[in-house]
């Protein structure tokens, strides 16, 4: 998506990792606007998939989510990351890796709100490894809810999250697919 | 405001705390229409006073800001909740009391995001003892900035935080403020 890409390259900065900085206007300073016109473009390309949920992890993913379904007229249900995995029989729990901190952490969603008759889009602003979109379509399986696919607005190409999802027949749809990154500049993946 | 007050009414539940839970619609899953309309109210009081900047807390302040930023044009800035109290240069940082946890937290911003030109709404979707909204206060007068006041969308009218913060003379506009629930039921405080 052209408007993205012409921001990454405006204002994403490469630090070691590589990790790509958007934090001037995606996941800590946001741009409203353009995350609007993000969360369309998402709910586009979904439109015809008949979801029922939004599906994210708190907490730079809730901006996105909410726009894609505001745009979709459906609820957002973000998983919370949990302090102990000792929790209720009112939750549905799961663990992600996190490569960033190095640690796993637990995350939960209420049972009442994701049923066994739920469509779930799953909705983040970053896939690299994918262990976060694995840790929600876990919670998805638990509930026996579909998932019609993942849109993500960011997604590191050169990490093999992206491509292992899509081996396992999820559809994902990422709105930049950011194929290199370094001192030469950034590579977007042709759409 | 009438739409967010039927919504409480119809699916609020009161938990010993007293906790009002509206984890179906505004904190946990959320429903993303109200919270687009719900911002479009907080944006529409605050149209006229300049405001350059959104500010809130993760997590659950983060889609009411948006909404609102995105009804504004205005960016959207997150304070982020930080694993230590050592943190760096570039960031600006705060110590939050959590009577819900019963703990002390760090939250931080990045400093340049938050500029002495900046003219600050802040957003959340509770205010109840008002230690968020005073920590995001203290990383304002940090940089400088002008707060032009709070947007709340649930304000529990009977713990004190409101009464201390407008008594402080900031001005603080909330959706729905609750002034009692038990087992009589909520009752609203007349707008």
């Amino acid at each position: 998506m052209k408007i993205l890409e012409d921001k990454i390259l405006a204002e994403g900065r490469i630090l070691p990792g590589p990790v790509l900085k958007v934090s001037s206007f995606l996941n800590h300073q946001m741009d409203a606007d353009l995350i609007m016109e993000l969360g369309k473009e998402l709910a586009d390309r979904f439109r015809a998939d008949g979801v029922t949920k939004i599906l994210t992890i708190e907490s730079s993913g809730i901006a996105i989510a909410v726009a894609v379904g505001a745009a979709l007229h459906v609820p957002v249900l973000f998983a919370k990351k949990h302090r102990t995995s000792n929790v209720s029989g009112v939750l549905y729990q799961t663990l992600v890796h996190s490569y960033t901190h190095g640690t796993d952490y637990t995350v939960v969603v209420e049972r009442e709100y994701l049923k066994a008759d739920d469509r779930v889009l799953i909705i983040d602003d970053f896939l690299a490894n994918g262990k976060a979109v694995e840790g929600l379509l876990d919670l998805s399986a638990q509930a026996g809810a579909a998932v019609v696919g993942a849109g993500i607005v960011i997604e590191k190409g050169f990490q093999d999250g992206g491509a292992q999802l899509r081996a396992s027949g999820l559809r994902v749809e990422s709105l930049a697919i950011v194929d290199s990154m370094d001192e030469n500049g950034i590579v977007f993946r042709e759409s």
